[in-house]
């Protein structure tokens, strides 16, 4: 039997059954119900079932394609435009269970603009999942072909392999080939929002040459990504002409893809930004598929040198600007973040954001700590992204240990989505998010109860914690056994102040001074048990 | 033609000579010189050239040993002893060119006991390293014999292998048969400092059975591993019979072994820690062999629920009396500290040691952020490492992600160390340590410049770095092309912001008002450069 099982709650009407992974505890304890991102699992030739179609129907009874109406625009559809209005919609009250807090709550948060539900009407098979720094931490997996690896199947495996592992969205930064395939299996079958960067299709339309990109070009490929159902955009209008010569100064000048696309744009034309210039458009389109935009932060810092500086600061400044235009459009929106920052400059990057972007979600990139350390920078911006989260992050996107040398494999993805995980959830420890601590607490009781098998199961990877323990105790008995190699059988401190416990709580052993008034042996058996 | 390789700083006088890695890069840049623990490696059946013999005789003309003088009292050798005398001893000087500081700085750090040179005058083959809060912060990484695993080449093997990674000292945790022996093969050849838990041997003496520990064969222990050269101890004296318990309330109880040993002993004997109340012994002793306390904390948290808890801050109170005891009889210390913290209660760890403590240097296991992930526990401890090193602590202690599961091997044990390395180096850059940036900098502009194989060589782990490169990209001429597989050969956001930054060296793009005003055709070199 299978101590972790996918269970479903029901919420307040029949159909939102909101999924969990319930861990069976051993010892008399209740099961523990962790968040799940791992979807219904899906034949990658069917696809998954269509969740959210109905309730999508029922708000807006018309064809959720522009393209089916010939070109005439479609009211506006997001979950912000509905919260504004005091309407709680389905996708909130799943979430709202998801999070264990009250739907009210999670609609207030969203009109506000603090967060976000990521849910183009044309992906119906997404669960909803919610963005905001007063919910739990959030991690974001980057997959995609390129111009040297372009397999479509590999690609829904990676995507169906971190959702697993909890990836709570995905984004799809497909180049090369076939970007419109991948992504179409890639939407049918997560069950996660999925987010893209659509310069990068756009300049693969004109064979990779940013000068001829314009905003013809864009606009279409926006409305082909936004009728397979893409959750959200990457959008780098914040890239103006006058921050390039910021850039220039830099150690390592424009890192960001979309960045050094758009200022070779701006360069060449003498123009400013199209995507800066175009943006009211793009919230109208954004407005009709509820896409949410992530506002790309093109001049984020690409080293620790370059971490917090003019080039950076006004693109943000930009961004909040940005911010308030989607909002009067009731467009769902978030901002990317860096990238690479020392320590002692990390709350900076948050407290800015959130001044100038009014509190709009934070999304960012690590950020890596250090520069050094090539094949580790999950571990450096781990460190990093536990930090920001801490500090007001909502979502972090991971970073595998293949950054700045090549391409993920899948165990270079599941490598990055624990690693997030990780600081995701230190975060929410930090913040005080009222359900994060009990997984910790259950963990550690089996742990000091020599409950194996319950600490294996309650881990973020039971796979990987068995098989440590079992290369240097493999024997089946050593799962009951109330010791492990470290210590070894013959002395073990967890085993002996077990018994310390017990003798308190006997009420024998409240006060030194009752340990020092009570008779000799009575400690005796607390030593001898080895 | 290897681009690493050591050379020696020679120090003001001809016997100093101080290790560094040397990295030579290309394209005209400078060598780049970093930390070095690897030492001059050694043939382990012969052991390494005892590097400080002379200077230790020098200072005090007597043999090294209690039992070569029939136990006569030796007077005191401690580095501190000199410090507060004015005297620089060659040690201060070695790490004064290992810092890239001043030797009397150096000096006058000891000499307030904000940092510590462990050196017993028994290990004159350490190369001289010293661990406070306003120098480069420093890991160890703990090693031993098991009752379950006891092969000494293993051992002296992980020895090297640490120090090789990074290991500024190593902890000797050998438990079961063989101690003795296990550890005069790593004190022979350790170029780094070693550090026990006479507690583990001393407890193997009375085959296991805490109630029959004694100060007597404690102290016989002490001596015998004062002999041998071990440069400092963890000594489990503030474990108080009123301490214990505070700690059975607690969700995991008490997870140090010491600790447990300690807490038993006191019970069942209903006395006050032996340790405790021969604590001015042990400073005597100490004192004469400059051998350094490491105050051990026994009742550190092992789970989040336990953290900052009224029986670990108990504890750290009467550290700080035994810290203050140790500089009486001029004897060096630092302070051991948790364990299992969530981020938003680590400052105040390291605040109040400080504060308590007198600013004595603080070691740290960890701390671990969250519960929930044993086997990836290098990485959950990466994140409070880094932390608690930036907010002061001079040391870490390493945690591999084998920690809770089984003993660590070859491979784990330099998982633990390059995470530690990282979160050392971050906590460099985030205190601001005048040389800590050089080497990002470095790296970074390699980077930009790509030139892959200064990159490589500039790594924390240059090894994994070429290896994780090669997989996508394995011909020889991808290490110096221009571009990698992350966005291919078409389009690189490196390559064009390079090219950006060209334009503005050569004055063309000061400000995005030149840009506008400059022809058109300047710019498209920038873009036509695919």
């Amino acid at each position: 039997m299978n101590a972790r099982s996918k269970v479903y709650v029901e919420g307040p009407r029949a159909d939102i059954q909101v999924p969990f992974t319930e861990v069976a505890l051993d010892g008399g304890e209740a099961p523990v119900r962790l968040y799940d991102t791992s979807g219904p699992g899906s034949d990658p030739e069917v696809g998954l079932p269509k969740l959210r179609e109905a309730w999508i129907a029922e708000r807006r009874p018309l064809p959720a394609s522009r393209l089916s109406r010939d070109g005439a625009d479609l009211p506006c559809a997001t979950q912000l435009h509905y919260a504004k209005q005091g309407i709680v919609t389905a996708e909130m009250e799943f979430v709202a269970v998801r999070e264990g807090l009250s739907a009210e709550f999670v609609r207030s948060e969203i009109a506000s603009g603090r967060a976000i539900i990521p849910a183009n009407v044309n992906h119906p098979e997404t669960e909803p999942m919610i963005i905001g720094k007063n919910f739990l931490t959030k991690i974001n997996a980057n997959i995609g072909t390129s111009a040297v690896s372009d397999s479509i199947a590999a690609e829904v495996e990676k995507l169906t392999w971190a959702a697993k592992w909890g990836a709570d969205t995905v984004m799809d930064l497909s180049t090369g080939k076939h970007i419109h395939e991948t992504r179409e299996h890639i939407m049918r079958n997560s069950p996660v929002p999925i987010g893209t960067v659509p310069l990068y299709q756009a300049l693969e339309k004109v064979n990779g040459d940013p000068v001829k990109l314009s905003w013809e070009v864009y606009r279409d490929t926006i409305i082909e990504q936004a009728e397979q159902g893409v959750d959200y955009m990457t959008v780098h209008a914040g890239v103006l002409l006058r921050h390039v010569p910021l850039a220039a100064r830099r150690v390592t000048g424009i890192v960001s893809r979309g960045g050094s696309i758009m200022a070779a744009w701006c360069l060449a034309h003498h123009q400013e930004n199209f995507l800066y210039t175009h943006y009211r458009e793009l919230c109208e389109i954004f407005a009709e598929y509820d896409i949410a935009f992530s506002l790309g932060d093109g001049l984020r810092p690409g080293s620790i040198a370059d971490a917090n500086d003019e080039a950076q600061f006004a693109e943000l400044r930009t961004l909040g600007e940005l911010t308030h235009i989607a909002w009067e459009y009731d467009v769902q929106v978030m901002v990317e973040g860096p990238g690479h920052v020392p320590m002692h400059k990390i709350k900076e990057n948050v407290d800015l954001q959130q001044e100038i972007c009014g509190e709009a979600p934070f999304y960012t990139l690590g950020p890596l700590t250090t520069d050094v350390a090539p094949a580790y920078d999950h571990i450096t911006s781990a460190i990093g992204a536990a930090m920001i989260g801490w500090f007001g992050t909502a979502m972090l996107c991971y970073v595998t240990p293949k950054e700045h040398l090549g391409l993920p494999n899948r165990e270079d993805v599941k490598e990055g989505v624990i690693a997030y995980k990780i600081a995701a959830h230190a975060s929410d420890l930090a913040k005080g998010h009222p359900k994060a601590q009990e997984w910790d607490d259950a963990l550690s009781k089996a742990r000091f109860e020599f409950r194996w098998q319950d600490q294996f199961n309650l881990s973020l990877d039971p796979d990987r914690a068995r098989e440590y323990h079992d290369e240097t105790l493999p024997a089946e008995p050593a799962k009951t056994a109330h010791f492990c190699s470290m210590c070894g059988p013959k002395f073990c401190s967890m085993k002996i102040s077990q018994e310390l416990k017990e003798y308190a709580e006997r009420g024998m052993a409240d006060k030194s001074e009752e340990f020092l008034g009570s008779g000799g042996k009575v400690y005796l058996p607390v030593v001898d048990a080895k």
